[in-house]
């Protein structure tokens, strides 16, 4: 059937005017680039296409929306973690601050050697000595209590070397990524060996990604009426460890599913992608390698913290993706607020 | 300006018929009832202003959708917990089912009991009991073996006296409060003492509840590769017993915020209202009575299963709705698919 062609009314020329405008923005939108801190090359067009292939009804890689679980490590994968773990600095803070109340520590070890401001000593004795602290500076006082000293203290702490707030040492590639997936449908998690409690008061306006989509390590609670007020009580015991092969377990215990996407940048990381790509369907597991001494760190096999090896003799073989810091991200860091 | 009213032409016309279609729809979505269960009275009254209350942005009642948390005991609160809680009923088919590979179960309490058919003697010890019975069962296999099997099971386990299949013995009016509240604004959350593991493989389809969503008791996990197959392995050992004082800390645990909204029946979920109504700004707990003895059960406080005490008793100066299934519910369940 031919359409003749009739002079159109005023009004209806407008209307067909922002209809077009209307149409243009969304193509627009459909072709800017979500990841525009990323470099084109093999990482991010492995991320581009799993995503297109996962969100296409019409597609045989399709993955309904529920199943669309992503999971993240935190430290060295969502912010740095040189020249140590910020919760570490964290932990260093509170050791001060209630130092007072301890005068013993002052010849205690590892206390003795954070009041004496020699971190390297204090952390001497590892992952012990750490938890050590945590218990001794954690513990005892509510949940409410600690969400607020972390609130505070997040907002004011500033990384030893480059001055910049800890919450602007977010990677802003990952932050684009989270963001990205989510308007893809997935729901995105934080897996990590770090304290939850720690995270969850600030992992919703740094990363979008609210508490409840934290797992972490954890002492046990407890819940008591002190007069007459309701609390949770932090408890002198580890509950969980989220760290190598408890994190599928968290994974389990917290999500009750497989994720289809994990990211992670140590050796730490290795169980949590082996259980990710190991399910049926499509995965995706890439592993961050910071090989960018210019901009960031360059560490991996031998490095105290975030150690990769396995990771990285693995990748190949098993299909994951290691991404470059140096060639595959344009930028680390977003420009710190003003 | 005076509009000059000119005859329209006929295109035009039929955009503003549909215009005017679309706009009745959307007028009459607004003052559908969104829970026709429900009767008119002081407990469907007391959810509806809540809700009005805190999704209206310029009220001083209002809550950021972040914090809209709601939880929701499970047995006899979301579904039936009479004559006995249903997971009972999944032990004791794993108890026969698997009795073949234990003959000592034959003169072993409660395991005997069980294979006698005597369910009364069987449960006669308790939660102890039970618990033996979940941990011979369910310990030892996979998390994926594990959900299989819940999975066949609920798709053909019917009630001992109604013979409707056990996901038919949900409450249609909790069903919709819980699209109610999700289609403004709340996260939806389960918080029971059932097995985590067990409910996850169901709350979906049911409830529109993901397995992330779902806290409960549970055994602790352990990740292994199994003959190059990571596995995650359920050991006989509990974790987490999500009951009276263990579902505030589980809360914790899992969602890291205090909820706003708390629904129960029983006084193992005194705690969880308690914690949850105890917070700043406005919350709302309610208690389901259990008194309509022709289409349910009558039970609150002798009752071997749901026992409810404290909660009748300090409802009233703490401000808890007590909802009353003979006169707050039009319907108890929905008709059985055909």
């Amino acid at each position: 059937m031919a359409l003749g062609v009739r002079p159109m009314p005023r009004r209806r020329a407008s209307l067909c005017l922002i209809a077009a405008a209307l149409v243009t923005t969304l193509a627009h939108g459909a072709t800017h680039d979500p990841l525009p801190s990323w470099r084109d090359g093999p990482s991010k067009l492995a991320i581009t296409r799993f995503v297109a292939d996962v969100t296409d009804p019409a597609g045989q890689r399709y993955v309904a929306p529920a199943q669309r679980i992503a999971v993240f490590d935190n430290d060295g994968t969502l912010w740095s973690e040189q020249p140590m773990y910020f919760q570490a600095l964290f932990v260093f803070d509170r050791v001060k601050a209630l130092a007072p109340l301890h005068p013993q520590w002052k010849t205690q070890e590892p206390f003795a050697s954070v009041l004496k401001g020699d971190l390297k000593s204090a952390l001497a004795g590892g992952d012990h000595a750490l938890v050590e602290m945590v218990m001794a500076t954690h513990a005892g006082m509510t949940t409410d209590e600690f969400e607020q000293i972390v609130r505070d203290w997040v907002a004011t702490a500033r990384h030893p070397t480059s001055g910049r707030l800890l919450t602007e040492m977010v990677y802003q590639p990952m932050v684009e990524l989270l963001a990205y997936l989510r308007a893809n449908g997935f729901k995105t998690h934080i897996v990590s060996g770090g304290g939850v409690e720690f995270m969850r008061p600030w992992t919703e306006r740094v990363y979008g990604i609210p508490p409840e989509q934290v797992i972490g390590s954890g002492g046990k609670l407890k819940y008591e009426v002190r007069d007459g007020k309701p609390v949770i009580v932090k408890l002198p015991e580890i509950d969980f460890i989220d760290d190598k092969e408890g994190k599928p377990a968290g994974i389990q215990r917290h999500i009750g599913r497989r994720p289809i996407f994990a990211f992670g940048n140590s050796d730490g990381d290795f169980e949590m992608l082996e259980w990710t790509t190991a399910g049926a369907g499509p995965r995706l597991g890439l592993i961050l390698h910071h090989d960018d001494a210019a901009r960031e760190y360059a560490y991996d096999r031998n490095s105290q913290v975030g150690r990769l090896n396995r990771g990285l003799d693995e990748a190949g073989k098993r299909g994951w993706v290691v991404v470059s810091m140096q060639k595959d991200w344009e930028t680390i860091h977003a420009p710190p607020n003003p």
